[in-house]
């Protein structure tokens, strides 16, 4: 595996972290940028001044952002937060990079939800290739092993792809506790945020889903976030969980697609089974032709964890 | 991923699987042989009456076994019995595709458990490539996945690797039945054999983590099944699984592998971990640097199983 150039688009915790482990992983990072700044540097930024930097003073660099996208690099690595809809600015930095023809890395799951029949059209006119593990369940290996089986072999895909929601429905299960009271144990953990309906609501799952239907479909049909069935967590009582209890079940959110449908709603689920993952634990199961169910589950997200998923990408680059 | 063309060596349930299943992956199969006969066609095998021909007459073709590792092709499949010590005849197979500059992928467990270091020299001489995915835990994409997060990255592996010792202990423990008893129902069902020593004593399982402790070695030391620590699960009484029930317990044959030790043992493990899992699927739990822990459980044998290991494997060469 040969060292590649990185330039990294979005300082938040993912782009942070991908700079940081960059060099770990034999990458050099050639430029890095963040919503107001760029530091760019040919033969390789100075990694940790920068991160103080970003730290301390709020920008990684003093060059316009624009000079990212400018720079010399062989993998764009978009980290910059997901947009819905026209998944902008994302988009046009993917679409900038490949009409470079350079790689692009995605952390970012706006144009792969929103935009795939766009960015693969986009793709198949560069000498670049567009790669998004870390879109789908964090550091869970599972669009590679999708790959690695081809599309055409899963039938199905389902799992628990939001680690908030999946900590308030297992602590309401564990604790026999109601959901505005783990919701705000949960806020307080910093695994909720202050506004937390893209996690309870479903639609961070909802887009997870979205994107491995696309894949799954194989260019036959393209799916966005409209086209999925979403039902969150809000409206679950503690009283449901308890009742489920004395069958021995309990409830998960569970998001599902196939070629055809995506669909995430709570779902009563045998507590033993592999599908009830407690805390913030993501699990993916994959229903294949010749290779009976698959289940993967790891750590849906953070940082050092998603950065992780990036550069396995990075690696299975040309 | 462009179509290979394959000569598979070996002919039990993987080889066949193989032969069966590569053209629905796009690739061609040049050349079949068992222990006796080879089929070659530099334009491709009839595969059904080269299946139905090994079915009904025993062999698959007429010419000499040596034929295929002669014929016209771009990776080999090696598909023989696991042999110990000299890994032979599998060792000499993949030996004579190297020195044609040929790839090689690898379902028998042979050489990469018993002469790893002979291999890896025979490897950087060639410009051909090995990989084995499918000689550890069949469908489970463990290698793989090792080898994206980098095995430095991996700091030990652990878990289910038998599927008939986790039948019977599994069989055991929810039937309150003892060891004799669920191993002769394993061998009516045909998940036993009738010389059940290889997966009971714990040898099969600690192959494969022979194999992973190679991997995650990456050059430092050469592992042989001779360095691991085996217990096989022979010695488990019924009431060992009952005490443990007491206590939400139950027991396991458990695989370990640091890049410094390997052992296998029957393990006390809590009835809900991820590593009890039941019946004869497998399990493997990478412990890694920035991921957190990694679960991957699926079937870990049978024909079409291990051959989409194969195959995937194929994929992944250049």
């Amino acid at each position: 595996m040969s060292g590649k150039r990185l330039a990294v688009v979005g300082a938040g915790a993912v782009g942070g972290s991908v700079v940081e482990l960059a060099r770990e992983y034999g990458h050099t990072v050639t430029a890095f940028a963040d919503s107001s700044s760029a530091v760019v540097d040919a033969d390789g930024i100075d990694v940790d001044s920068t991160l103080s930097r970003k730290e301390s003073e709020g920008r990684v660099g003093s060059a316009d952002p624009e000079a990212a996208l400018d720079a010399e690099y062989d993998v764009l690595v978009e980290a910059t937060p997901t947009t819905l809809g026209d998944a902008e600015p994302g988009f046009s930095h993917l679409r900038t990079a490949l009409e470079r023809d350079r790689h692009v890395v995605l952390a970012n799951k706006g144009p792969v939800a929103e935009r795939y029949a766009d960015l693969t059209a986009l793709e198949r006119e560069s000498a670049g290739e567009v790669r998004f593990e870390a879109t789908v369940g964090g550091a869970i290996p599972v669009l590679s092993t999708v790959e690695d089986l081809t599309p055409g072999h899963v039938t199905a895909a389902r799992g628990v792809l939001n680690g908030t929601a999946n900590f308030i429905l297992s602590r309401m299960a564990a604790e026999g506790l109601g959901y505005e009271h783990v919701l705000a144990e949960a806020q307080d953990l910093g695994v909720a945020e202050a506004d937390p309906a893209f996690d309870v609501e479903g639609t961070d799952a909802a887009l997870k889903c979205v994107i491995l239907a696309n894949v799954l479909a194989e260019g036959d049909r393209e799916y966005t976030l409209a086209d999925a069935d979403v039902e969150g967590i809000q409206n679950v009582p503690g009283s449901a969980l308890e009742l489920a209890a004395e069958d021995g079940q309990t409830i998960r959110l569970i998001g599902e697609c196939t070629p055809e449908a995506v669909r995430v709603s709570p779902r009563l689920v045998p507590q033993n089974a592999a599908l009830a993952v407690t805390g913030t634990r993501n699990i993916v199961q994959l229903e294949t032709e010749h290779a009976g169910q698959l289940n993967i589950s790891g750590r849906g997200a953070g940082g050092p964890e998603t950065a992780s998923a990036v550069l396995a990408d990075v690696g299975r680059l040309d």
